[in-house]
């Protein structure tokens, strides 16, 4: 019998956006099952937490470090495999330290961590503890962004020149953060968010996304951040000019004062032969323009997708998958590699962001804010 | 501790199309557990499904009268809750019925039956047991048509008078069925399909589809069916003109020879006070026009969203959700149902496809080949 | 030099719609100068619409009559070579007869008569004169429908099967004709359209724009028409069963009372090997998808697009053209061909709807009455 | 009787582009006639596009020298009110100077000169010549243009805060300057085009969009250009970080080798109740999102729209107009403003690009020269 992998998780009582998500995401594809979980720092709230979901609460925990302490006390084939952080980035490089030394893997949200220190250290971390570690970049799950990379990656659009990426939203367009709305609150606060706002929030997603498709990466950057918002330390939107290893040129604008704007992250990318356009919203069509054809629309599982796209497909072509779905590509992926580490055999190289990619979104927002604070200056990455 | 409703399935071993979505589907919300099932006719098949699957080879059964009889002894809470039906439509029937005549509800793929009688008969053993049944019109469950549903029920439209509604694929354009194609070959066979080929499998969605978001029923028909592939006893293609209680007309065009449609299910609807526009492919839009103000755009969870389509979004707008969403919307649902039914509570009148909605697809079906045999004659429904 | 044709109008005067189309259309490409017209019944009128358009007041006549007996007197390097008709339905033949008898050829809008025995009366006539006449069934002047139609012709799409069109308009959703709006008015008025409606003002092109581009001729037709308009004696909207001569069948859907539709006119098609979309709103792109390739989209003038478009392509791909160059470029191949019998030089067969295609439309017309006074039985066109 | 605005042209002989652009622009609405050209610096080829074009050839002139002596010597009622000038741009200066100087109206196509000092300087000949006239930035002619700007000039979208523009075109993708392509030519010459290459001839357009649809001018940028092409020295890509004078921040990405990309010109404008988003290549849609309203579209003519735009409309709504309608409103408004001017009626202030917006061109392109020779410097505009 194929047992379940167990997930403990970290943050994400009811209520909770992401810590739904991630339970949605994980449960998707019938590999994993969650089992317990630091849900809040009360232990009170935790127990209500586990009850809605449906977990036994002698498995609700009051803190992480309570979590793993006891589950690492658990039989083996009881206690969790991994801990999923699913906390504001603050609270991300603690329990997965603590979570890795005591011998468990780690799925994370973005961004990796609070500042760019902590994610060079927990790279190290990881690299010594022979655990896997997966970084919920979960864009990269989308089918079509899969065919883009591997379009690319052929050589279907010859040399890429021109690379562009927006991620749009609208949500921080009022003061939000002054009603009683939790994200909100803790996404402009620097404590709890790092020194990037939309940068840290979108902005990595965005720079995760155009790095993942073209295989080339940011080399230096120009930013021009903006905080719109009264009384914002934060910015709340940006624009960046981007230069690229392979000798692209590129610009990114990211906002969350975009009034109208849910969820518009899009790509455009230019090469000799061809160029490609996808956005998140409509994330079942990859627009392909050609140097000498007509344009072609690709569709997962469609006509033409090549294999490293159509193997992330659930149900047939014209079955829209969505965002929960890509995101449990991740955790599918992250998941098979588990599997291997735990029966001891060699990575398959199952493709899932890691530490790496943590640790270029943290210099992402160093970068990119140095620059803000010199007048959008040139920094290299 | 909120334990998950137990899930038997009837067919849909691995490989299948329909099982794999039924088990994503009621996996989504994590208020579901499959923990048996007679995946195949084969035991041995049946087993091997289970451990692919992830549950107790002790469970696999090698029909479904064994595991409902086995099931049926198990003590309460250990035992399956319900039958999820995944079989080609002549076995819909008979497990329906011997489950629901040993205590267990049921949810199952539509049609509903093989033929207009065992439909009839089954909603008299629905309503006999007094549990609970669902079928799968999986397209009701999308956020953007309830809203259109709700549109319509608040009188945002005015009064209906036009409704058109087309589900268009290219599947069967060439012979698949001679070829190693499973779905195809029984989806072209009347004994496993029943009298109705294209007009079975989606000209039903498409019925339930405009009846379920118009409020109002198809009172006569006039259907002009066609079996273009060479061979073929059972459409692949028809054109229905619609008369409806309210005093509409519409047209309802589907085919799976429509070359290169993927799965195009789309409607029209025209009152006097505005209209709307759906297309299943691009699902998370419903597109609004109205007599003197700009066209609008709704999203699931976007602005303007009445409760009745926002209270089934499960991710903030602009988040896309997919067909296995609206699908899981299907069972969560039903479980919901079936929760209150297991604690003898009165029914909260869960939005779900019921015995109902099945009768009336198998009319349907029987009205448009009754109306085809008789060079589109009008027939009553 | 290069002179330029010159044409007299029948009809629209200023404030007219369509009287304004045409004279926009024709001056597009430079050929036709507009020098006479009986643009009103009331000669005073005539000469109001004379001086706002910038023709000499001379030549503004107040009936067609008395302007193609005045304009055959003058020299002929002089006198108008052509009349436009612009008028209501039932002012269509008067002046095409009494023109092409005088010696003048003729374009006219559609539909061409009033009724079928005047089409086919005209055509004779037509015949007889020797004189050229084109009929303004504007959209198959568009390069996107003149690409689906050689892509057909080529047979790309392999053998067609299956034909939808529609066109949905909402103008006369209220009750418009009673309140001061001319053109509603005649369009209700049987009078003044003849038996069809929206059917014949619309239905027609529709109608006009599959047998176009599909190169074949719709056999037999079932038809629901109705008069939603409280009070109308003529459809505002109609559904059709359809039959081909090559063994496709298909659908029409045609409405005035549509709401929120401005000029939607759409149709897809679907052959053995490819299948086309195309819509008048968005002209400018062709969708085409195939069996087993990724869906295209051709543009005007841009990549794959055959000669037979592009060659009706004014300005490069991605300036997009409208409404008044597809009509333009019935304007042009009508003057091209009239300029070769002027030169006394065999036809080149230049593409642009005639007789033929008005007598089709009007017995398409009478097919469509005829079949839903009958309750939609099939007539045969 | 209302007598034709007569029109001589510089450039423009058959065969190319713009000239035929023009041309059809100044016909459309018939208050031009085109009498006179020196449509080539060969008198010879100038005559053979006279009498292509259908005008006779004692106006067909060998130099605009000479056609400007020429035509002055003319009886009023005989001679051109007005020159049109469509060569490449070092050759806007010269004609339209002397044309002034000559008493002649001008309508010059963009950038307005070579260089900067030319641009101020024939702003101040302007002005002394008490003549109008016009630059034909025609992107800003599109009814939904108008619709966007007056949505923002009367505060319907709050503060404007972000401001992306685009302009995608991938025709220099490859050497075609190497290969017989005229236009391509002067396009990389920078003798003929002067200091940008796309930047001066797709930027500039860019730029006016925004200033114009805003009604805020920006005033500083920082650029980075790019010459893919191998041996280009003028930029065939820029990208450019830009901000405003009422606080807005944005973002500028054009390209002349964005593989495939055709003519994809389009701005998103975020304000604080609301946005807007528009594409030339689908110039019928307005797209507005909203605070706390779904998303809006607009098309000219339809619901909703404000008299700003609507009066700029042709056609009923749903007959979409296109590049060369929104080419002939510039004209059209032109030639408004000079038959008052001709009567000596005061300005009626019609809405047209003039030498101010030809001035802040030239300054938006030595701005961003300056900018990426340093780096991507800020420069003040």
């Amino acid at each position: 019998m194929n047992k379940k992998l167990k997930m403990g998780m970290v943050g994400g009582g009811i209520g909770s956006f992401i810590g739904d998500v991630h339970r949605k995401a994980a449960g998707i594809d019938g590999m994993i099952s969650l089992v317990c979980g630091a849900f809040s720092s009360s232990e009170e709230k935790s127990i209500t937490s586990a009850e809605a979901i449906g977990i036994s609460k002698n498995r609700a925990y009051g803190s992480f470090e309570k979590m793993i302490k006891e589950e690492a006390k658990l039989p083996e084939d009881e206690r969790m495999d991994f801990v999923a952080i699913v906390t504001p980035n603050h609270m991300h490089f603690p329990p997965a330290k603590m979570a890795l030394e005591h011998g468990f893997h780690v799925i994370c949200d973005k961004p990796m961590t609070l500042t760019l220190e902590e994610a060079v250290e927990l790279e190290k971390i990881i690299a010594a503890s022979g655990k896997v570690f997966a970084l919920t970049h979960n864009y990269t799950g989308y089918p079509m962004v899969k065919q883009a990379k591997a379009m690319i990656a052929k050589g279907d659009l010859g040399t890429i020149r021109k690379i562009n990426v927006q991620y749009l939203q609208g949500w921080l367009s009022t003061a939000l953060e002054k009603t009683d709305h939790k994200q909100a609150a803790w996404r402009v606060d620097p404590k709890r968010s790092g020194i990037g706002g939309a940068l840290g929030d979108i902005g990595t997603h965005a720079e995760n996304l155009v790095e993942y498709i073209t295989g080339t990466q940011i080399t230096e950057l120009a930013a021009d951040l903006s905080a719109f918002g009264e009384g914002r330390t934060l910015d709340d939107d940006g624009n960046v000019l981007l230069r690229f290893a392979n000798g692209a040129k590129g610009i990114m604008t990211f906002s969350q004062i975009a009034t109208g704007e849910e969820n518009n992250l899009g790509v455009k990318i230019y090469g000799t032969k061809g160029s490609i356009e996808w956005y998140q919203e409509n994330p079942n069509e990859l627009v392909v323009r050609w140097l000498d054809q007509p344009k072609q629309v690709f569709t997962p599982g469609g006509n033409g997708g090549y294999p490293e796209s159509s193997d992330y497909v659930r149900i047939p072509a014209g079955h829209p998958e969505g965002y929960l779905e890509g995101f449990a590509t991740i955790y599918r992926s992250f998941a098979k590699e588990l599997l291997l580490t735990k029966e001891k055999q060699p990575s398959a190289q199952h493709d899932f962001p890691t530490a790496k990619d943590g640790v270029r979104g943290m210099k992402f927002v160093y970068a990119a804010v140095e620059s803000s604070q010199n007048n959008a200056r040139w920094i290299k990455m």
